[in-house]
């Protein structure tokens, strides 16, 4: 088969998402046309490589992007789908329910319209902070409708792959629950922490470590950019964050419990907690848990370890996460080396022809 | 005034926090001694560099850090100061006001102790990811008690200040309000998001962006661990915690809102979080706001943007943010660059000097 023709693309939008994209396609060989309302947007986005400012020839254009903020969405791509006769459009706003029943709603054609959203983005805005990078390896959704053609899904998932993304594709209304959950919710939980820092003294803010500052980062985020995206996902997001809620009344009750059960309590919401982040996928998509260990006997000798740890150097396996074991019956301590699985068994060879010995 | 005698120091406990308090202070040239309940725990952190395991004369130690889990903190203290009859003994606790109760019920002579908390740590525990700079330009609070002499107040704020902190001193209650608010709270809060996960089908973990993995860090931490620290500090986290309650409450009956007053309502609360968060000081203690701005006109030119970051580059000032504003008037862009407020007026000249416009 095929693949699908993207080019020329026209990229309606050129914030981070939308430049982004435009040096991602430029590098990948295709032609891509900027348009941005400010024009000062679309000439940075030049400036740094993301493609020409250069109007396109409309009749020829093959697939638009519509980058702009949500609530401007839904006018941009009825405009594109009017503009660009033959184009595929895709949107990649973070919500994609809304945008299609606004357009249902307006009776416009969507064939050619598929909607797409790509996990990638910063608190930061604009398209100095673009990158060509910036979907590399990201989760790339989506979003057939009911009536967007083969050729329209098969174009934007090609386009979403040109871009190095991973394609997952999901359902408007399944995407849009599965984002308050992963997105929206946190969102909102961040800038509620926020939200008290205004009423602690300053001299106490003095004391943060990172901790507060990893959860509070997308506090910092664009306001009007989120009343938008919180808008178009209202229900999703009010129903899981009232599960936070509930959470946190049932947290609230357990702290003003006899101690030993507040403590006990405390001890479990902790642990589901952890138990929660552990099912995030690790960097490239693989579950922290899909880590294997191998582990190795530690000397009771000088040196011991500065020497284990040269010889695992040696082996040229990348250590995804170590820990110290303490064996009470026999006296010994234990290094667990965590490592991709598809390379424990060689790691684990390395040792042993090292000398070391090595736990079954 | 000749500077406190802190050496010999003994170290109690040699996890993250003990093992780089024995890495930093051998760094700056004190002998260490190293003791740890796990003997592996110790020859891990010796073998790391960060004292000895050899015992120490005890009558000859002058400074003592105890570093062990907050519900072995207070016999640990009592113990230390009548093993070392002569030395200044600190912790490193996360809480205060509870370890000096408890000694203070048992009629302990405390003129030789003060407790201590460095704000550095990590979700990750065990001497092998200590690290000699963990307390660089981080805060050490130091909680001087009624009883406690001037001559230990100084010997354990030396202490902090060789390891390379910069020091706050709080009373204790004080401390632990703070802690409640900047620490305990945000932890909770990050577990809770953590438990929601729980829930949250496979599928849709895929979709988790940076926001949710930043928000969540935290919710790996050692469950065991934090129960100690909320359960002795059990009152302040409730009433901070319930200001989370209530904040999330007024969210969630503004999501129930018609769609106008909703949208205005979730806008304002994330705009209170972001101005929440630009109360945190940077870096290096300051704050956001005292950045320095220099706006610079970006000609409308091909390769404008280009050779205006070549000049800043050139004029050798870190920047520290960047963003374009349009002045729809004169339709021209301007690049707003953040600078250290020193070096502001050094950049504007270089970037005058190059031939550029610049804002007054």
């Amino acid at each position: 088969m095929k693949p699908p023709v993207l080019e020329p693309v026209v990229i309606v939008g050129t914030g981070l998402v939308g430049a982004s994209v435009g040096l991602a396609l430029t590098r990948a060989g295709l032609r891509v046309h900027l348009v941005d309302a400010v024009l000062s947007h679309a000439l940075v986005a030049e400036s740094l490589g993301a493609g020409t400012t250069q109007p396109a020839d409309a009749a020829r254009v093959r697939a638009v992007v519509v980058a702009v903020p949500p609530d401007a969405l839904a006018d941009a791509v009825a405009k594109a789908l009017t503009t660009y006769p033959r184009a595929v459009v895709t949107d990649v706003g973070s919500v994609k329910g809304t945008v299609l029943g606004v357009l249902r709603g307006r009776g416009v054609a969507l064939g050619r319209y598929v909607g797409s959203h790509p996990m990638a983005g910063s608190q930061h805005a604009g398209p100095l902070t673009a990158r060509a990078d910036l979907f590399a390896q990201r989760t790339w959704v989506v979003c057939p409708h009911d009536t967007a053609t083969a050729d329209a899904v098969l174009a934007v998932q090609e386009l979403a792959r040109t871009c190095g993304a991973r394609v997952v594709s999901l359902g408007p209304a399944h995407h849009d629950e599965a984002v308050a959950q992963v997105s929206h919710v946190p969102q909102l939980v961040s800038s509620l922490v926020g939200c008290t820092l205004n009423d602690v003294p300053g001299e106490h803010l003095r004391l943060a470590g990172q901790g507060l500052r990893d959860v509070t980062r997308i506090a910092a985020s664009d306001p009007a950019l989120w009343r938008q995206i919180i808008g178009a996902n209202r229900e999703a997001v009010r129903a899981q964050l009232a599960r936070v809620s509930d959470a946190l009344d049932e947290l609230l009750a357990a702290l003003s419990l006899p101690p030993a059960e507040s403590d006990a309590a405390v001890e479990r919401i902790v642990a589901h907690g952890r138990a929660g982040v552990r099912l995030l996928p690790g960097k490239h998509g693989t579950s922290a848990a899909e880590f294997a260990s191998v582990v190795v006997e530690i000397p009771d000798a000088p040196g011991a370890l500065a020497r284990l740890f040269a010889d695992i150097d040696a082996a040229g396996v990348n250590v995804e996460d170590v820990a110290i074991e303490h064996d009470t019956l026999r006296e010994v301590g234990w290094l667990s080396v965590g490592v991709d699985q598809a390379r424990a068994s060689e790691l684990e060879a390395a040792m042993l022809a090292a000398g070391w010995t090595v736990r079954p």
